[in-house]
């Protein structure tokens, strides 16, 4: 196993085993809505966003326990939007990640109720006295704050409004953008961000760690369109040209293929130039940043 | 005007003046969750939670700046749970208030979207950069917790998902008492709660505030039921016995008229009582009481 896969196989237990404490089995008379969050919160996500908040709290000299409540926040948040994407009034599918989506198990109401619970548990998890007591007032605050408001109309929720807005429709390529960024960067942001602040990193560090984050986000982004195009649905496990088939705008459609990996490429390298703001070890973030630049899947 | 209801009005202009700030208007790509957002939150409710924390705050020494983003803050989470409440796959209520639901306005995927957002926004208010200027950090992460807490699966959200579970079924008054416990009271226990930690209040002042909302708020509740049997459509402004048509479980399904009334005012007196251990004029908050305990409507 290489040092990179050995590393993140070390985030990721760490981040099942804590997810799994914040919701525990419970024989209460609303246990549904918990078992229903804990279907989707504990489904084996690949854990990318809270991998990437304690890779920047280690490479801020923070340890594990420091980050870890952020870490799960931050997944948890991840969680509950897909849970809302998903129900009928939205995207309408019944399926993620190969099982049958939230609400098709327990029903759309209940499901409802599970995406609330997990974007209010989110909160719960970095202000709770534990996390308090292990990093402090200051940057629990500093920590929610950004969550909040990247997850908020001006982040992750208005990016998902953009995108019911642009449904079906044609669209410059700045919408797009900003589009990607609030919908899928603004949560790696964060992830990254409260990375540093749980170790007690500086505004510089901050701001680099968000630097990294809207590149990969949206580097990540493109390289979807492109695999869409070019892809091999069996590598892919999905259909391939689905989003010509709904006429969906994309960086492809938009700027052709070969400009489309030029962007994704010069994307790649700015997420890791990035990095060079840190003193510490980065070789992990920076390995993260050229897979997801050469994946296939 | 009584002093009461001069009270009354300067706290819920206070609060409508900065509810409004908190979401402007705004010319974006995702304007359209902002205006859902606003229209539920600006839509004239009574503002009872956030006066609660309004009037708290003032019991315990504090200002109206100190308990004011806190005060609103519940009054998001409130109205983010009325949007999803009446959501077709929930309630499928079409009127709120006297006027169409935000779903029946804005289409059901922006309203769940502002529901989101809304929920999202109230740590925002909580935990941004003025107000931990004004009230510091510690008083902020305890008041943002405790929202967490009580708006999450082990407070409002698990009561909506008893109530859900309970349809159309007998219920015992033990399980009737903690879905409202948590449904309602929660809400309220957080919103007198926060208003003693904005003001630097003790702990035994904050327990004094949740034995005082969690009595006020079943009491309203039992409240709603015997109105629902003795009280007048025209004054009500809804039709009465529905509970009964529905084959609800109630107070007075289960207790009897006569014992739900001799319950309600047990609690209006156990609030009232509650009170006694702040030092400070407490008339406000005690008329509240007496005043809910004797409501028409």
């Amino acid at each position: 196993m290489s040092q990179y896969e050995d590393r993140q196989r070390k985030f990721q237990q760490a981040v099942e085993n804590k997810l799994s404490a914040y919701i525990q089995e419970d024989k209460v008379l609303q246990s549904d809505v918990i078992d229903a969050m804990r279907y989707s919160l504990l489904d084996g996500g690949k854990r990318i966003r809270p991998m990437l908040t304690l890779a920047f709290c280690e490479l801020c000299g923070g340890t594990e326990e420091q980050a870890l409540p952020f870490a799960c926040a931050v997944e948890m948040i991840h969680t509950y939007s897909l849970i809302h994407d998903d129900l009928p009034c939205m995207d309408n599918d019944t399926m993620r990640r190969g099982k049958p989506s939230n609400h098709v198990v327990f029903g759309e109401d209940t499901a409802l109720l599970a995406g609330d619970g997990l974007l209010t548990m989110a909160f719960e998890a970095i202000l709770q006295p534990d996390t308090v007591a292990c990093c402090g007032a200051e940057r629990a605050v500093r920590a929610a704050y950004i969550l909040a408001r990247e997850a908020g109309v001006y982040g992750m929720v208005g990016g998902q409004q953009i995108d019911l807005m642009s449904e079906g429709r044609q669209i410059p390529l700045e919408t797009l953008r900003t589009m990607d960024e609030y919908k899928t960067g603004a949560l790696i942001s964060a992830a990254c961000c409260m990375g540093c602040i749980a170790a007690g990193g500086s505004d510089e560090q901050v701001s680099a760690a968000r630097e990294y984050a809207l590149a990969l986000g949206l580097a990540f982004q493109i390289i979807d369109d492109i695999l869409d195009v070019t892809g091999d649905p069996e590598v892919l496990g999905k259909p391939v040209l689905s989003d010509q088939k709904s006429k969906k705008c994309t960086y492809v459609s938009l700027l052709g293929l070969d400009s489309a990996r030029k962007l994704a490429a010069s994307l790649t390298e700015k997420a890791v130039k990035a990095l060079e703001s840190f003193d510490g070890d980065s070789r992990f973030l920076k390995e993260l940043a050229v897979k997801l630049g050469e994946r296939e899947n």
